[in-house]
């Protein structure tokens, strides 16, 4: 069976290059897995009742296909457990059967790692909603898996808290996919990795470590596979932080069924400023100042150039740069067409604290700083929250704008921050001498969160094209290696970037990777095909 | 070779009572390890020259015994690398001969965890003392692992940075020894863990994973045992994140030798405050208050009991608790002997921010509440450096007072902060009714970092004794697990704990913990006896 590369497939010519081509995904199902047979799907409703199993062809659909429409897999079942036990259940009989299986969160990948690839079961989380506990002295949260994050983000703000990360994806996105793909998000420099924020953990691993019985739990094996490390301490230094595997492991070495995580104090006060800068120079002059004037209170910073500006305004509905409106009084024409008020970069500057007129007060000396400086040429603050919405939406919208213009070609980077955009430019100036310019629709971006050294630097063209993808892979991943960066900075590894994990990891510790993943699951069934290349 | 339990030893009876009865330290040199040879002295010379080798005994007893003189090992060779390369050509010698080995950084630890237990070569980090690289810029360095965290304060204090962590030890302890330990101390609360601070890491593993030479290096394998995950980046999703394991792994899975770790920006304005709480429902409501209040400026809250400031003042020169004296005016007399002016509870309350008369109208905000809510009766907030320093020398003399009355039984651990001090008042009450009280020298008391629910609970004796252990032990580690906290917050397993860590995690999370270190240590010559009960 070759999934990626048939003839008259539904794969995108994008994907199916990429397989072929450059990151090597296995064209070949590996034989070692079962196919699914009519007593497997026997066994799963015995298990979960005929509503938690889905086999119908249209109803599996959204299951086996990532949102942008870029990864397909064929699965024939979707598996909605409701609780942990039920979790076990199904991974002890999908390892004695030798079923490959993919968990899926709310499936806001981007890097294919939620998606089969070929007949994998899917089990998703979507079922598993239920929030466990929050104590609202210290904080901590625990939740199932499948809580989306917008909805936990809600519950804790009704206690005063908020979720310590934020993401576009976060109306559908699960915390249990969050912690598996270890996101990071548009706060990060504030409130820090999952790697520090999450405080405990529950996994099922697809092997029973252990012989015999020694938690509760109606598999008979379950106390060998439900790994508890569901505690909610901000400190425990007790052995091995066996937790911290799971984060970013991409659902590769077992199934996280429920997470405890510290949440921060909604902050009473919320500033959100746009600035206009000059170059990129003054974008980094501009975070420096930043980092200095609004210390404490800092939590976000992020830039866009130009284009991500013009195209978010140009695609999507109500959205528009307050700045460029401003400084020409042109609406959204000058905005379409790109007028001479358009700045090369845009800023977005985000406060929380705990004191408005502080917060106000240290605003405004960063901006009277900044424009003094000459980094900033314009600039706005916030006066509502409607108007923050407004510009965090200029920001966020870009890329759903870039998917609406054409093809995308994604890369999600960390970069020293001097050296981020010249990787934009090179790009740029290396596809326009090859003829994809401007004037072929092609066109290269940069946005994302500088303040975290995070590029995301996007490719858009008319349709996807083997010749343009030659020239950009592996090109970037080559000009991130020699930087020291990293070749996914938050999105993961999952299908896409598999093959490419050198450019990030070295042989030993890929090797180290791999003896880990043998360790917990010798079998392989566990989300195969993606994040470890191939041996 | 009994080492624990011979007679005429010089081992305190609490270590061999730990040993022979509760902890089930292993009493037996575990045999599949060889003995030191003359050969491998002069291996080890060829490779270090004659400085780095130390083998007279007396240069040898300091790497024998840990700072409080409780564990004690016979070692007959002490090593001093310079570089990465010679840890790795040592690593791969001692490996290939089943030599034990000890890493060892500055030896500050609590638990055993860095001391020999029989003949086990030790791996002194001393002379990796250099740092490698600070970025400005982004307050990321990257330093070698025998760097005193002092001396990396100060350094990067220089340029305007903070080390993300601070704890007593900090003028001797190395920061590869922090990492190993995953060190927390008084700033957690605001900094983060090292799971979050620290970038990357380089460690050099027992084993070559990896046939061939992947990498640079003297040593003929030196590529598949160097595992370089040195980066700087905040995000970098590319595969497991191996660093994690060894954070908090006590050197039992592999020696660190450098380390990189994002530094915090050094404070503009720092307050201290003092209070003085008539009840611990009151340091618990401050602490709420506290959070709520100082918000993003709140850096640090500490607490100590009434006997903690009195033992404190009683037992080093020049400690004095400030809100005694100013209440009483009865000078160190007063404090010494218990006087009515003493509060059940003090706590020390930390704010570092950018702008020092915002942070005062907090801090004077705060002050105003809890003591018109009745949460503090009495404080005082620093008006100096000199001050303020009084003040933590009064909360970070508490161990050291401790240490020069007689006898103390240690425990650190996480408790939820409702409970916190329930346990110190049972276990006083316990001790008390058979008749180790007050009136039999017997003192339990309890201070620590609050703001992280952590705990040090003491026990002051006249001496060790076995039956007062019995009543403490596994009294306090039922505790703990019947609440689901922590028997190590963060002082670490090391030998002291490891047969108690089934109070704090499971069989499975213990087997699973048992594999990985089969991985990466199959002969188990790396830190043997610690952190893992015996099988």
């Amino acid at each position: 069976m070759m999934a990626l590369v048939r003839a008259g497939s539904a794969w995108p010519i994008a994907a199916s290059r990429c397989a072929s081509r450059l990151l090597h995904v296995p064209v070949e199902r590996d034989p070692s897995f079962a196919q699914l047979l009519d007593k497997d799907v026997s066994f799963f409703e015995g298990v979960l009742g005929r509503s938690g199993v889905i086999t119908d062809p249209d109803a599996l659909e959204p299951f086996n296909r990532d949102w942008q429409k870029k990864y397909f897999g064929h699965s024939k079942v979707a598996l909605r457990p409701k609780t942990t036990e039920q979790v076990a259940e199904l991974l002890s009989y999908c390892s004695s059967r030798r079923l490959a299986v993919v968990p899926q969160g709310g499936n806001t990948g981007l890097v294919g790692g939620s998606v089969p690839l070929y007949d994998e079961v899917v089990i998703s989380t979507a079922a598993m909603n239920q929030i466990i506990e929050f104590d609202d002295v210290s904080g901590t949260l625990v939740a199932q898996a499948g809580c989306v994050l917008q909805a936990l983000d809600e519950a804790v703000g009704q206690r005063g808290y908020m979720m310590p990360l934020d993401l576009g994806a976060k109306g559908s996105c699960h915390i249990g996919g969050n912690v598996s793909t270890n996101a990071g998000g548009l706060r990060l420099l504030r409130y820090g990795s999952l790697h520090g924020s999450v405080l405990g953990l529950q996994v099922v691993l697809p092997e029973p470590l252990m012989a015999g019985n020694t938690a509760g739990g109606s598999s008979p094996d379950a106390g060998g596979r439900i790994l508890d490390l569901l505690r909610t301490l901000r400190k425990d230094n007790t052995g091995y932080d066996l937790k911290q595997l799971f984060i970013g492991a991409e659902g590769t070495l077992g199934l996280i069924t429920a997470v405890a995580i510290q949440c921060a104090p909604r902050p009473p006060s919320v500033q959100v400023a746009l600035l206009a800068c000059p170059s990129f120079q003054a974008v980094t002059d501009t975070l420096r100042a930043a980092r200095q004037r609004l210390g404490e209170v800092l939590s976000a910073v992020e830039f866009l150039d130009a284009s991500c500006s013009v195209l978010a305004c140009e695609q999507l509905e109500g959205v528009r740069n307050p700045l460029v409106a401003a400084e020409g009084e042109q609406g959204a024409a000058a905005v379409t067409h790109g007028s001479e008020a358009l700045s090369p970069f845009y800023m977005l500057v985000e406060t929380h604290g705990s004191n408005q007129e502080h917060d106000l007060q240290k605003m405004e000396q960063f901006l009277e700083a900044v424009m003094a400086e000459g980094c900033v040429s314009d600039g706005t603050l916030a006066a509502s929250e409607a108007q923050a919405r407004a510009i965090w939406r200029l920001r966020e919208g870009v890329p759903e704008a870039l998917a609406r213009k054409g093809a995308v070609y994604k890369y999600d980077v960390s970069l020293p921050t001097g050296v981020m955009y010249d990787m934009v430019t090179a790009l740029r100036g290396r596809l326009e001498a090859a003829g994809f310019g401007s004037g072929a629709g092609v066109q290269v971006v940069g946005y994302g969160h500088i303040g975290d050294g995070n590029l995301h630097l996007n490719v858009s063209a008319p349709r996807y094209d083997t010749a343009l993808l030659d020239l950009i892979e592996p090109y970037v991943y080559e000009f991130v290696a020699r930087h020291r960066g990293s070749i996914s900075a938050e999105h993961g590894i999952g299908l896409m970037k598999a093959a490419a994990l050198p450019y990030s990891k070295s042989a030993l510790a890929i090797e180290l990777m791999r003896r880990i993943k043998g360790v917990v699951d010798p079998h392989g069934i566990m989300n195969p095909y993606k994040v470890l290349p191939r041996g």
